[in-house]
């Protein structure tokens, strides 16, 4: 069942649901599965192995996180690749290469298990700047500390994101070859020194490996995905972004100050590129601000399907209370006064146009008396399948145009996330989910992230491998001082251990999975 | 005869000129005035005087200058102030006093010389900061160099700006006092120490002296006047500027982010305050971002009188070619392609609705994928005659209320100063014109410019005063790097010598004038 993007923008919750034909219900890992795989003597081995070895590997995660690289300052980003590469090396990878970029290196590494399935995966060994003075344990300290609920935990920049939560899957992976002398999958590993800059050059590190990348039959992260209630959610895809700045300049536009801005007096005979970009964008919504009126630009998504919808009525009906938490924390108030139920809907299937940045002439205290010579504004679309970067840089440049405002210049920015979806029937999503259910959690499985990643750099051709993440663990304040992944645990997250296991039981579940 | 609005805006420049009746006629000396005062003995003994203190007068615009009195970095101040107060007690006020404000001090100074006629003058003693190694000789050095085609400047920050003109002045009212014993006029002085701030606390200054200062017949401003080439333009007035900084944030909407940006993926449900501010914004101006649509704006405008269009005209037949030189080094085209006549009636005539700042959300290099809690723009409207501020930011606030945006504040900024206009008919005109024609000079005379000043503290109720401004001389690059005044001066702009006798002529021939 399809609807047209009329028909399902007029649903009402309730009638999405009905058109939803009640919740979804193929998520089951095959008779015997978790007796013969998850719970298996193998798996129960490594499983033991891990937590006998957990001060070795704590002392792991501190080694990586005390290895500064900082990809703005170009703090260690050198010595951070070449650690890397040492751990690729101990995971007995034979091909690990340096990749240099126009910025800073990434890495390459295969291991080959001479197993059937192969996994791609991505690392970023870059982080965040630091103020250390803000930080209540020194961020390049990595020391263990208490952090109420969750017990010890592990304070430093990259705890979470994500250089302690891929030594935590290192050591996973290290673990299953101690016990077992090879892994269940071959992995090939992409990793990135600019994720935090917008991962710039990324497309230079996967470009000389397109072909070996090919060969992969699914892309899977994995790492702590545990919030701080031990619930798990789960994305199977993200929107796409086109991002664009416009900038109005009285120069293109051959009338008001020219080459820099003038005494505010002389509004009185010249015109204001500032006055025109704000009649400019003020054709590009409605009065509410969110219905865009770019001639074309809802016409390329394509309605929800069967399996969206099924997705979507699952998580309005069982995880409701829980859907949109972090963001009521800043807003009191949907568009329109929604229930959540339509937020959601249109958080997921929805396409939206934004205004990240604007700025013109003087922005400072107090007053500078100018008539600016220029106005510019960021904007941010976000895109739903099957809306492009491309076509949808040409529909703005088509509306401006249209509205007289040739002069108008847009300037495309950002690496160029276009969306990324996985069905949720593919066999690396279903093994995570077979996974979480082995631990008594019922994941909430999104179609779609309103956000956007690089992930569509794997998951759309050339490549197409279906993307899933997981596993258990917690970490937080990424990006924020104090930053930390949970190593104790207690009963509703993970600790490093279980954490670790879990990463060992997605690895076995997928090599076993049918298909 | 005057002219509604309507009809003033519907006027041609050719029937402009013959609704003016023709040139401007009423500019004359009285009979003799020229030979019984401004070439009396008395003034050519201060005239030979000055010429032969040319060295002393020079270094004492080197003392003043090298006395540094950057407000903004609170440089100087008070020595400044105190240097100041010095030179008053050499030109003989009995009252000197420093002036407490919330801000820098001011300076209240009196020459009582038994005069019949009282003058009022503004001296601001702080300067803009400067760059040290901008500078081809040392801003605070105030070196004598060439520069040509003036011959002699001396070169350093205030030196026109406006230390080094005062230095002038105070010069030739010494020499007066060297000569003459005492001044044809007795001179209440208030001075400001944070001109270059906005003057923000210069009301604290007039405060105390406010009684004192309605006795004064007039306000006179004496400084180096004469453009490169030596030509005079003089300004009868300012328009006045209300300027407001409008904010919209989601916390006064109650909808959208409510205390900090959010992930911009979230603009699918959440409003947005930006494009909020940017349809309150649209609002307020036509498609043109010229006329303006807040209603009552044009209301309070009179529309010009006799005495205005007769110098308009005057400006327009004789000045045509000099009238917007400056302006148009940075525009290539007035609005609607005005011909100069026309853009220079409505730089005088017309009120003007102008964005001096516009900012919301990441204005930096990239992208930063946020959607704003807040948006803001700073506006300033140019006020004429009978426009005020108060009313016209009572006008926007009703606007925005009308159009559904109560929840957007206004904040107030700047000083505040209204229109100021002096007719050309008041005698401290009068006699600074009848100066200039003693020289050959035809100044332009502009009923109003179009720029502000605070100058209606003292032209508008409760003082009152009529002002004027005028004096040979030149000197130019204020507020930038290698500001200078000319010292030795060529055929078309007077050295110090001439500049100094000018502002002697002036004070004897509006001692002299009759009225």
């Amino acid at each position: 069942m399809t609807l047209s993007r009329k028909d399902f923008l007029k649903l009402t919750t309730a009638a999405a649901a009905s058109a939803a034909g009640g919740f979804f219900s193929f998520l089951d890992a095959p008779a015997g599965f978790a007796e013969d795989v998850l719970r298996s003597d193998r798996v129960r081995k490594i499983h033991d192995h891990i937590a006998k070895n957990r001060q070795r590997h704590i002392a792991r995660l501190q080694e990586y996180l005390r290895q500064p690289s900082v990809s703005s300052w170009g703090m260690g980003i050198q010595e951070c690749a070449g650690l890397l590469m040492s751990y690729f090396k101990r995971l007995g990878c034979k091909e690990v290469e340096l990749v240099r970029t126009d910025g800073h290196p990434g890495v390459w590494a295969y291991h080959d298990a001479g197993a059937p399935k192969t996994i791609s995966f991505y690392i970023m060994y870059d982080t965040q700047p630091f103020d250390e003075k803000e930080w209540s344990s020194p961020p390049l300290a990595a020391n263990v500390v208490k952090l109420a609920p969750f017990g010890d935990v592990i304070m430093a920049r990259g705890a979470v994101n994500d250089k302690g939560a891929d030594a935590m899957v290192f050591n996973a992976m290290e673990s299953i070859l101690e016990v077992e002398g090879k892994l269940p999958v071959n992995i090939m590993f992409t990793c990135d020194g600019e994720e935090e800059q917008g991962s710039t050059h990324f497309h230079q590190v996967l470009a000389p490996y397109r072909d070996r990348l090919k060969k992969c039959n699914a892309h899977l992260t994995l790492g702590p995905s545990q919030d701080a209630d031990g619930n798990i959610r789960m994305g199977l895809g993200g929107k796409g972004i086109c991002s664009v700045e416009l900038v109005c300049s009285g120069k293109a536009w051959g009338r008001g100050p020219q080459n820099r801005p003038i005494h505010s007096s002389r509004k009185a005979i010249l015109d204001s590129p500032t006055w025109r970009l704000i009649k400019a964008l003020n054709t590009m919504v409605k009065a509410d601000g969110n219905q865009i009126l770019i001639e074309g630009l809802y016409d390329a998504i394509r309605p929800p399907n069967q399996e969206e919808l099924e997705l979507y009525n699952t998580l309005i009906q069982k995880f409701s209370d829980r859907l949109l938490v972090g963001e009521k924390q800043n807003a009191k108030t949907w568009i329109n006064d929604w229930p959540d139920a339509e937020a959601v809907r249109h958080l997921i299937f929805d396409t939206s146009l934004n205004i990240d940045g604007l700025w013109s002439g003087y922005t400072g205290p107090g007053m500078a008396t100018i008539l600016p010579d220029r106005a510019a504004a960021k904007l941010d679309c976000r895109l739903v399948p099957n809306q492009e970067i491309k076509p949808t840089q040409d529909l703005i440049r088509r509306h401006l145009d249209k509205h007289g405002y040739s002069d108008i210049e847009i300037i495309p920015i950002g690496g160029g996330d276009e969306w990324s979806q996985t069905s949720v029937k593919a066999p690396v999503v279903q093994s995570v989910v077979s996974v979480y259910r082995e631990y008594g959690i019922e994941p909430a499985i999104w179609p779609r992230e309103a956000g956007s990643s690089p992930m569509a750099q794997y998951t759309r051709p050339p490549l197409s491998l279906p993307a899933a993440d997981g596993g258990l663990g917690h970490g937080d304040r990424a990006h924020s001082h104090d930053e930390f992944i949970v190593i104790e645990g207690n009963d509703k997250v993970a600790g490093i251990v279980r954490a670790e296991q879990s990463y060992v039981d997605i690895l076995y579940a997928y090599a076993n999975w049918p298909g």
